[in-house]
């Protein structure tokens, strides 16, 4: 479709024309599979909120099976979850309400219906109307691997992205609920293989803030993994995870950064 | 599944021990498959509202591939039937904003994923936390034949209250929506077997409204079937349309009524 | 969806104004499950051809499991199921590119995407555009109950026949392949409770070419349903096997006669 | 298919030629969906096991979801239903190693693959190659309508014995694990409609112990449906349970019975 | 399957032994998503056209959801489209009814049944009988990333193909429709990766065809995109949509050319 | 999910950190599509039962497809592929009966429940709790391309081992079937892209034994391939065989050898 389009329409840019560290007003959504996939870009989001920019984080799953702990039912682990994703949002400034779950059980995305994924995916971006998609890379020229979950984050992101753009495509969303066809031309991807990267965003100024972020999926990342017991942790093994968290601070050029696959044009060459 | 615990929580009572037309204070959400499929219980509803229930009306397909005006695309057709849909419940009283649509495509609800249905449906209960369901009955005893779309929508409303009253299924709603396990126990059953009916409700303070409401269908009912040309009929088609929908009301003992099933007691037992 | 509409254009009458003994230049389609399934209706359909309808039989799965002898593959037996059709069609004297088969495998129809077994039923009667179906009778009132494939044929039947009018359902069929939307306002339903039976067509004429039809099913019917030794039976056996296919006649009013729930409307309305 | 073989291998019979009380050396399988769907059938279950049959008792789902406890999760629900059936087996004398629980989760039965399941089904059968099953009852006639789960259990169940026979049907099972095509030509069906029962089991002298087995289920039955607090309850309300629980034993001419729809005949004509 | 059968069989051959130049006497089937995907190989076809070869376009899709032109519904875009690609088949000299469009809708592709898909590609595929198929690639070594459409185009194909060879795989093609298993050695894949190109036809004496045939996608390539207005333009806009679509032909050593990676061998390995 | 858990667990490690050749004591799990996927790895495998580990192979489909024999029916192929492949274990000196197969059809491997056959894998895996899992390879980074079959093997065994370490995944075969959640972190990826193959094991005792057994694929490697006529082949055209498949065995460093990617760590990671 649209095979001319689309050359028409859109230019293959390699680096946001405007540096992301300057972006401002733009409504942005990331979409992750599990609360915590956000980590990998909360100093960029930290910072984009910080600028004025409106941030969203929509979570495909609840997280309620990750864990190692045989004390922790289903539904213990999605509310547990839910307030770590809270706290590390609250240590971004992100406000508690633009935290979005659309409630899926963890681990199982990949057996959950593809039209109905990415319809509630549509909907959501018809919805927020975001400048900037921010997603799993689902690959340049090549369908990236990722484990179950993060794949289907990824692959039907890119579908969704590009079906909301069709006034034809879930037309019940447009006659019904009032929403229009949203077209994203922007995306930030993360995830991608580090030789796709092209953007490297700067996260002098959030680093702390992005560390103690990342400290809070106590039931991720501490003792908690194997026998949870709340989200306080003891001094000393609050600092032995402070101190893991830092170690994963990627540097490039001694700064702090967040790197990304940064896309711009039509969502049909997402991957190209 | 709760073999006994059925019989111990439920008792089946055939009639409403307060008569409908009593009613007061109550939440009422019917579910129906097309715009028009409240035309069994417009006259009751009305009441409903009159006499100081909510009443929602939830519709699961736009209705946009009824028609044999070729000059129609679905998107025309979904829209008319919008307005349609909103000119019948302001006939009756029923505030825009209770009207609810889905979105799902008319005639293809069949091969919609079945899980994703029952999930918005579930969530729909949950939110609203009707007292009442009215809805296509899925049958007593035997499965009701119904047409296509209108057996999704008997079949499923059944199997979503049904699921609705789990805390422990669509989990999802409950942990990161805030929703609540609900259980609805009253059930007034539409297009039932005319030998399963029994409760006839007296709708003749209503009667006239419900003229008005059902006549509101033009594109269902008048020319605008085959060609359809606005809203507005001639004052000739307009009076005859209404004789039409005169006829069609029902009557017992010489008062205009609707005939439903009604059942009361645990979802599990709605077809028993 | 046209909840009105369809009171107005169709009536429900209870059997043919015409009796089908004198039907001409009607299109007639059969749809059944298996090669054999048509044998509820071998004399009304050989009637019907030799009184000047143009008779269709489409058969959904290939019949190719339905064996207890080790000897004979799915292959072999799709093959020999193909020739005995073909031999019960030339007995009733029906064309045999009249026959059509969709290929589906025997025992899996149920598994079978009910959307796409839809829509190749549609796609066949808006290309054959029939004036009468004759089907399982999917229920009047309630669901009948039917073993799978069987009912299968019988509910996706009367989808298919209500889904093939509207223009707008399966549009590439009218838009790319030339079709057009088509109404089928006739049905015979075999197979039906026969409580539900109204209408019996006198096979007088054609009761020993019924016998001789029903006696080419080899593999299913004698000795070959355990130990298949080719289409030609012993000369006892062959008597054998007529004998017991002659006893199935049903008779009434001491005529042979085949029994029908005859249906005219919109399909909307089959199972009511 | 097979159309004709039918009749000529099967007969309906109505009535067990052999009264079920001196069935002997049978190999008994009961189907259900929870783990008590049993109970309709334990007393006759515990005779028969007593006389000198080996009786199966296979459950599709593990009954994770029946609890309105906030306190239990679904891997607690489950292990408690286990127990719980265990017990209640234990008091009708069957051994717990012929308990097969296939472990599908609780109220999502009807959103699992129907292939799957019904494979999954036929493996049992062809494995325990049973004389006769004991099912949910599909429906004499018409679908009978079963709660979610219950109406999976019915149809599915009557589905893949109709399977089981064809050897050319799950060729995998028999290829590879040494299993044979297995046809079932008895059929007990409870939870049928009171007016298709035909066959009511004396069960004097197990009425005792399956008052005793029914009251096991003290999470579905006792003050453990809303606040369970193990299987322990006090005198008291034991008592109490036990009370209730004698309540459902049903009378037929003075002494306790469980009622059926028996069946006998190909699978092919179990809703017949 | 067949781990060293293939290499037996087939020998990988990086470019075709008779240049596509002189190819004579083939059969050709290009299979595409949308209703101008053939454009990626016009040039090519063109000439195997006039050289002697059948050349077959099949394309799933009608097109029917890529416009931004409010004014324009599913059917008005599908006939546009349909008529746009008679044309640009006719620029090239390709009869008409070498056309073949299987109807499915735009943007839905990746959520229609694959088994479906595959068994009508596999009975094109067995019909025609191709020598070649051109094909979107569907990756070397890698699975290459696709929008969605062109990516279930992309990987149905290649799976067509091989199911295609296979007498025991859909099989009622083979017993009821006549049809026979049918392997294809030679494919020319489209939209492949530059790197994996190895193949470039020299389309001199086709250029100026292959930019009528282009420009003749006016719903997708000029003011048509927003405000279609009929297949006409003026004439200085055709003027400017020439000139876009000649600077989007390819040059190879200062000819035009259209890049193929060609693969030879069994379809299992088409994408090694 | 558990993105920083991830790296806190695993350690990417390039390379056995034990060298392949003095394995002892561990138990080897081989997941394929067709009975002789086991090929590539065959040397490896003899030898490791050799040194004392447990091997066991568990192979998807029944291999019932794979054949241009037309005498040979579905059934015929499955059994005398089992037979191939028995004699090719027996040549390795790997016990029959560590012979598992799934029995799913040749060549319809990814229109299966995709939940389905994870399920079964992640019973297996949970069942046997193998050191080490061999599997076709998924792909590093990107996903790599198989042909079907091959595919589902490698993308549904990957999503299988993160499936099984999950006690809240499948909780149906922890609470009923007694099994554990169960963690596999070393895995030999076979049939890898040749650049990321990073280990390769000196067969060289096991040389001619893997000849042997590579040779008993009669019906896919000999004129069986077109005309099967059992087991015993000519002397003239064993030897062939023998020859040709001596000449698929690999060399490193003048040593025969098999390769593989090894990865270590989380199954989360085995696409990293």
């Amino acid at each position: 479709m649209i095979l001319m389009a689309m050359a028409f329409l859109s230019g293959a840019v390699a680096q946001p024309e405007v540096p992301v560290e300057q972006w401002k007003g733009k409504t942005i959504l990331l979409i992750g599979a599990h609360p915590d996939d956000d980590a990998y870009s909360q100093g960029t989001l930290g910072m984009l909120h910080a600028n004025g920019n409106e941030v969203f984080i929509a979570i495909l799953t609840t997280g309620n099976v990750g864990t190692q702990d045989p004390k922790l039912s289903m539904v213990d682990l999605a509310l547990i979850r839910k307030q770590e994703e809270q706290r590390a949002l609250a240590a971004m400034g992100i406000p508690l309400d633009h935290y979005i779950n659309l409630g899926y059980d963890d681990g199982m995305l990949e057996y959950e219906n593809r039209k109905e994924v990415v319809s509630r995916l549509v909907r959501l971006i018809r919805r927020l109307r975001p400048d900037v998609i921010f997603s799993f890379d689902p690959g340049k020229g090549t369908q990236r691997w990722h484990k179950a979950d993060h794949r289907a984050s990824a692959y039907l992101t890119a579908d969704a992205a590009r079906a909301a753009m069709w006034p034809l495509l879930f037309q019940g969303q447009i006659t019904m609920e009032g929403l229009q066809a949203h077209e994203v031309r922007e995306y930030m991807l993360y995830d991608a293989a580090r030789e796709d990267e092209n953007t490297w965003v700067d996260i002098t100024d959030f680093k702390e803030k992005k560390i103690t972020a990342m400290s809070q999926y106590v039931s991720q990342w501490s003792s908690g993994w194997y026998d949870y017991q709340g989200p306080g942790l003891s001094e000393e093994e609050a600092a032995q995870v402070r101190e893991k968290v830092s170690k994963r601070i990627r540097y490039r050029e001694e700064k702090p950064v967040e790197g990304f696959r940064y896309y711009t044009g039509s969502p049909d060459g997402i991957g190209r």
